[in-house]
């Protein structure tokens, strides 16, 4: 048994402390909010963000980070990724010895283009940390609340610290492989959120499964095509990190940028949108990182673009996927057969 | 506007054949049974496998195989693969001259473990057509026949005369690809029926969208694996006949696939679900045709050889998807790495 830290206690965040209370540990679960803190306390429940489910008697919540995070060997961090350096510059005043710091939050910055664990180790001293790990996969917090079987994909630069977060998680419910291609599966995370959106536009213009289809097979080909032009293993976008995590994603009404396409394409407003959700939809800044990144780097991301253009150019949606649709390409495997080569050629 | 035959008045036989139609082709429709002809033209309905759809007036419907395929350039073949050595053979009484032969059929025939293109070219002399050319993609009937936006891919060994069905079937609704991997397209569809009754078994038991996204991804993993063995390009599986298909399969009640699965984990005996879905079910048979060759070429195919024992073994399914999802497996990237490997070295 060991005395966890998880930083956040959104869905996912209260999902992972879960996990770990199950398999015995002693789980402190940090939340910004106090009055959310206290609730958790108080009812055993996070009704805000896991409706009806009761949480493990292990589970300690708190707002104050210092308490949460001292003598823990592992931190869990899953917050928001725009509030990813704010909280890191605050756990950085509690710490004073070495942790394995674990991620699972799924993003990449706008302007700097930046994967999560890269604005950890920007924000946090190497001395604190053995490693920086990505916890990630196809996995809806409801359904791991519900112990539903789920897998998961750990991945670390040093494989040994990967292999611990591995050890802490792992059960007959919740199976946790780890992948050399930290990268990859930080990618994979992130950019399946684009397509997600995509998909629920495709939805909620009542367009059908075959071209949702459609839009998931092509858009994986697009952020496979931009994950390997940043250092990713192409074959990691075929794995639980990619396309699982990009099936469960498009193909679920629990998904929030599902949801949040799927009122684009009903014809609701941004703005509108977001206001009603209440929740943060990364997707949306991660349409924006990767549509400027693509630009920059020569990517062809016509899927992306299209979006970008709906969510930020006040594009027609049902216009866009149109296009998208009749685009010609007369040779499907044309792109995925230059990834390989360029792979070979690196 | 050509005189186009359609061998085959089922659901997808009589999808395409409106497509055709709809470009202002010539079309004849056969079906094997003279009173469901009759029907179609009669009341340009086909209720039994379209229900509530009006076909266009050009589709001709017959039950006279001679006159349907008399002076036509091209042969839509959709007939169950079952069915399709005997209705080659009639076919090839009629023949006189050179057509293309397209077909739109997903199996693999148990023990020769033909494709489907090869068992037409064991039936029809080479002097009868310019080439053999298969038709597949992720596409419902259903959606095809109300107009939804839908892509498919077609593919021959000579590309020039799969460019020629392209031509035929595309337009601004029915988008037609082309690829070289004749092989890869065909493996595609057939073994995705395999894992669409698995991720209905998932369902059924109900477990949840996490376990199916695994399962999906997994059993890509796995048809990957037996398809690259038998020749095909590897590439193909991640496109729209490999990944889009197995989503649109996997994810949509409309598939007969997924619906027998979903029976099958329900706790329904293969017997009663055969018997009350009435329809032809591709995934059974092909299943029993990978699982045996899984065993003569000693490839790993756990989540086939599972669905094996569910529907011919009498196991039980939740025991059977259980023990997939705890399947040790510490890398998750090990086979698809050494599927990259193979293919380098070859």
């Amino acid at each position: 048994m060991e005395k966890v830290a998880v930083l956040g206690a959104g869905s996912w965040g209260t999902a992972l402390a879960m996990v770990l209370a199950d398999n015995g540990h002693d789980v402190h679960l940090w939340s910004h909010r106090e009055s959310l803190a206290d609730d958790i306390n108080r009812t055993h429940k996070n009704e805000r963000y896991l409706k009806g489910i009761s949480l493990p008697q292990n589970i300690k919540a708190s707002s104050d980070m210092g308490a949460v995070v001292s003598e823990v060997e592992h931190i869990i961090l899953v917050v928001p990724t725009k509030a990813m350096r704010e909280v890191c510059g605050q756990l950085v005043q509690h710490l004073n010895h070495k942790v394995t710091i674990t991620h699972a939050s799924k993003g990449i910055e706008p302007g700097s283009y930046k994967r999560v664990s890269e604005v950890i180790a920007e924000e946090i001293p190497k001395k604190y940390y053995h490693d920086i790990v990505v916890l990630s996969g196809p996995s809806h917090a409801e359904e791991v609340s519900l112990k539903h079987p789920t897998t998961v994909t750990v991945s670390s630069e040093d494989l040994d610290v990967a292999a611990t977060v591995q050890d802490l998680f792992i059960n007959e419910l919740f199976r946790v492989y780890t992948s050399p291609d930290l990268v990859g599966v930080e990618l994979g995370g992130a950019l399946k959120n684009i397509i997600a959106l995509g998909a629920g536009i495709s939805d909620g213009l009542g367009f059908g499964d075959n071209a949702k289809a459609a839009l998931i097979t092509r858009g994986l080909a697009e952020i496979a095509r931009l994950g390997t032009s940043m250092g990713a293993n192409p074959l990691t976008f075929s794995g639980l990190t990619g396309i699982g995590d990009l099936i469960v994603t498009c193909t679920s009404s629990h998904s929030r940028n599902w949801r949040a396409g799927n009122q684009l394409g009903k014809g609701s407003h941004l703005d509108e949108v977001l206001e009603e959700m209440g929740m943060v939809v990364e997707g949306i800044r991660t349409t924006k990182a990767a549509y400027q990144l693509s630009n920059e780097r020569g990517v062809d991301m016509p899927i992306t673009a299209g979006i970008y253009k709906i969510l930020f150019e006040n594009a027609d949606p049902k216009d866009v996927v149109t296009q998208l649709m009749t685009r010609i390409r007369r040779r499907e495997m044309e792109d995925l057969t230059n990834i390989l080569d360029d792979q070979m050629n690196n």
